[in-house]
């Protein structure tokens, strides 16, 4: 008999706190949904107590997902705990996840707190927790740079307090997975009741080495993996799910246990990570990356193509490469149309959101022969924009540029109620409309990032566009999607400070 | 005493063969000198019986670079050596990196050779090396998957023959750190004379396990790692220079090592490669990711801000982050250019080709205030398109574009020696550009993937664009830079269709 190895995604908490990549609730829903189909056991929504958007988020994703438990990170006070209980509540199966540090450095500078006075916390913590669940994980924070008797001390009283999952971080990911193990088999052997609980790693990669830490782990006993889509995460981000549930599998003489993670989901899951944060995955990167299964095409010849295990440890179709069929044209229906959104993921509020949803997907079939998923998903992202929250829009437009001549942009654009026109030249026609953008916003951003995507292949694909913006500090992500790159590129720049506009703040936990 | 590690680069070699990624001459000239000026300690400069192209490629930077070893690799045949052996001729150090097959998949089904001729061929190969360098390597092709006895038996024998470098490589990335150690591990105390030779390691990403491989058999006693910039390779990939130097060096403790890198210049040899290959870097990339270093500003707050050190275990300035300062502008002289493209590794070839890269360069900062470091690379990457080359070239361009009518682009392009003009319309500006590109050259392409990148900040940033075709199994990149996006696309589109036009065959060996 082999292990169940719990796989916990952090994408919507961890993921979601890299510089550019928060999400707005129906972005988090819609990924949420995609991980319950993926089988994912834990799905951390988000940091109930970081703001009112946050809690709304958890809360909503506790009421809509039924087959995976739904977790929300808190500090180890009680309003946090309190906020996290109240949000995972609609849950079918909920977590309250908290945390506090434990390392001599952490303690001492940001705590100002004696050890004695951070176990007496977290042994409180798991007691508010417990007014709302029975499955509380406890994180000793910057575990790596932990003392292990103080560690052993404080998981034997969080443990005998109720937690269930023992959560031992890499916060700044300096551990190399030799010592990790090490570790980890220490504190099981030595933790009185070790038994009675999950193991569990959250490893960061700024070594490149999150992947090998968890696995590294896990020989040693762990039984549940912290990790994101992608790799997603601060700095160098977390370990990546799509890397450790694949290791996993391949070399189940190693590791000797398996998840139930449906691999055939992993490749749509990054699509739509990677879409709606605007993280673009590198070609090389494993099992995700666009070349991660095909060689160069001088190899394929004769005698290799013959054997093609010789060179090959996975198939493509199993982490679902492949699978971009062609779904919809010109000619499908409402119902075909409606049936591949629910398939996406994608909420259908109601029938009037539908068919405004139809009518775009319409216009868009009569530019574009042939419209795929990736179609379908960069349409939802559009539609899925609250018009509350839209204080610009862009409702026409105009571009010329010529050799010898000033690349020009003209727009009509929607302000709050008004529409305002602007012009502009620029050094191209996309610095032209942002230009003109800017003679009506004036918002003092800087811009960061512009990267566009086809997301499709052909030349007829629709460009998705990632514009990043800071303010103060502030760092924002907008996307765009459509045929004419101008115009994609301006929808994103407006998506960008409607983002900005509404303002919000929140914490970001550092564990 | 540390021991040093060597460094030893296959960016232009086993990176070079990831679908989409061939480079010109030229290019591999500009990464060579900036690997030289990394100190790297050896660069595989190309496999030179792949193609005349290969081998003009490897000798050119046996030429040029002189503080690096400069290395072909080469089937163990005859002609392969002695073709390596006379590209690597001009070099200060030259090194000649043979390699068989061992495991009995590859030895049955792809050799058709028993384990008694393999070796035979093996120890004649090293004994042909040796008529051009003392500097030989040996590697056992699929080592992974062989039988250690035979490892050893075939080791033993190159070694009495001269190879001073072993290497093992785990050509399909199915190991994992403990297991790969230990075959390190147990060949270091098997092999007869093992103390005389390095012990090198190649490893690949496919399950995300390259670097920690790598470095689990630094700690077995390896004292050579093959790797690339970016993790560059077939499929996932190599392991990664930078996250294997910085791990060496972060973790001193652990590898009892170090390399004699200039880490300093990791991240402008990662943009370098990066924007040449078209292959972008994504932001969550250990190291050279955009986000490294980089925490979301929620928590640049007071408390944290005092005490980076609790969160960072990496300076940004060590590797190089930081160091794109605005280099020239409207009113820079020629001598500033020249010196400039000096340190950026470019080759100025003569008065006229400087001349000519200035005039290109003012009429950038005629359309662009500050030029960075990275507008100079793209301005390069242009220049060094050779016009024998250069088939199809665009001459002038006019975009219309907007809503409520047909995209439309009217090009004039210079095909051979005529100028033809040509219109198309499309679902927007990019796609009737190339369209009206395909009215000329009908080339029966694909367009797999198009994709653009502001190679600086702010709105007036040149976008580079890159665009990949595919044509009976042929997969080219093309690149093309300009601040007006529509004709930076074309310029790409054009570069893919002459890469194309320029027929070549290649070999890419399995290591």
């Amino acid at each position: 008999m082999t292990d169940q190895l719990i796989i916990f995604d952090t994408t919507l908490r961890d993921g979601e706190q890299s510089p550019g990549a928060s999400m707005t609730r129906d972005e988090k829903l819609r990924i949420a949904r995609q991980l319950e189909r993926m089988k994912v056991n834990v799905i951390e929504a988000g940091f109930a107590a970081a703001s009112n958007g946050d809690f709304e988020s958890v809360r909503a994703i506790a009421e809509v997902v039924k087959d995976s438990t739904i977790c929300s990170l808190a500090r180890a006070n009680e309003n946090d705990i309190r906020r996290s209980g109240e949000a995972i509540k609609p849950a079918a199966s909920g977590r309250i996840h908290t945390f506090i540090a434990t390392s001599p450095i952490h303690m001492e500078k940001k705590l100002r707190m004696s050890p004695d006075q951070v176990l007496e916390q977290a042994v409180k913590a798991i007691s508010w927790a417990r007014e709302y669940t029975d499955d509380i994980e406890f994180s000793a924070e910057d575990a790596g740079r932990s003392e292990i008797d103080y560690l052993c001390r404080i998981f034997e009283a969080v443990i005998k307090a109720g937690a269930t999952t023992i959560n031992v971080p890499d916060t700044v990911g300096y551990n190399v997975p030799e010592q990790y193990a090490d570790t980890i088999r220490t504190l099981i052997e030595r933790v009185p009741n070790s038994d009675k609980v999950v193991w569990s790693v959250h490893c960061h990669n700024d070594l490149g080495l999150a992947v090998a830490n968890s696995l590294a782990a896990v020989r040693a006993g762990a039984r549940q993996v912290e990790c994101t889509i992608n790799g997603l995460g601060e700095r160098a981000g977390n370990a990546s799910l799509e890397e450790v549930v694949m290791a996993v599998r391949t070399r189940r003489d190693v590791y000797a246990c398996d998840t139930r993670i449906d691999t055939t989901q992993i490749v749509p899951v990054s699509k739509l990570v990677s879409g709606i944060t605007g993280f673009p995955v590198q070609p090389n990167k494993a099992i995700v990356g666009a070349n991660a299964f095909s060689h160069e095409s001088g190899i394929h010849q004769d005698g290799v193509l013959k054997h093609r295990e010789t060179y090959e440890i996975m198939r493509a179709e199993d982490v679902g490469w492949g699978a971009n069929k062609l779904v919809l044209g010109k000619h499908s229906g409402r119902n075909a149309f409606r049936s591949r959104l629910i398939e996406l993921g994608a909420a259908i509020e109601s029938e009037e959101h539908l068919n405004h949803a139809f009518a775009r997907f319409k216009e868009l079939a009569d530019k574009k022969h042939e419209i795929f998923d990736e179609d379908l998903q960069a349409l939802i992202s559009d539609e899925a924009v609250t018009p509350e929250l839209e204080h610009y829009r862009l409702v026409a437009s105009r571009f010329h540029s010529e050799t010898g001549e000033t690349p020009a942009a003209s727009l009509t654009l929607n302000v709050g109620e008004k529409e305002i026109k602007a012009e502009a030249e620029g050094s191209g026609p996309v610095d032209a409309a942002f230009k003109a953008i800017e003679t009506v916003a004036k918002s003092g951003t800087e811009l960061l990032l512009y990267s566009v995507n086809a997301i499709t292949t052909g030349t007829d694909a629709q460009g998705e566009v990632t514009v990043r913006l800071s303010r103060d500090g502030k760092v924002v992500n907008g996307q765009g999607a459509d045929t004419d790159i101008i115009v994609a590129s301006a929808k994103a720049y407006l998506n960008a400070l409607n983002k900005l506009h509404g303002k919000f703040e929140k914490l970001n936990p550092q564990i």
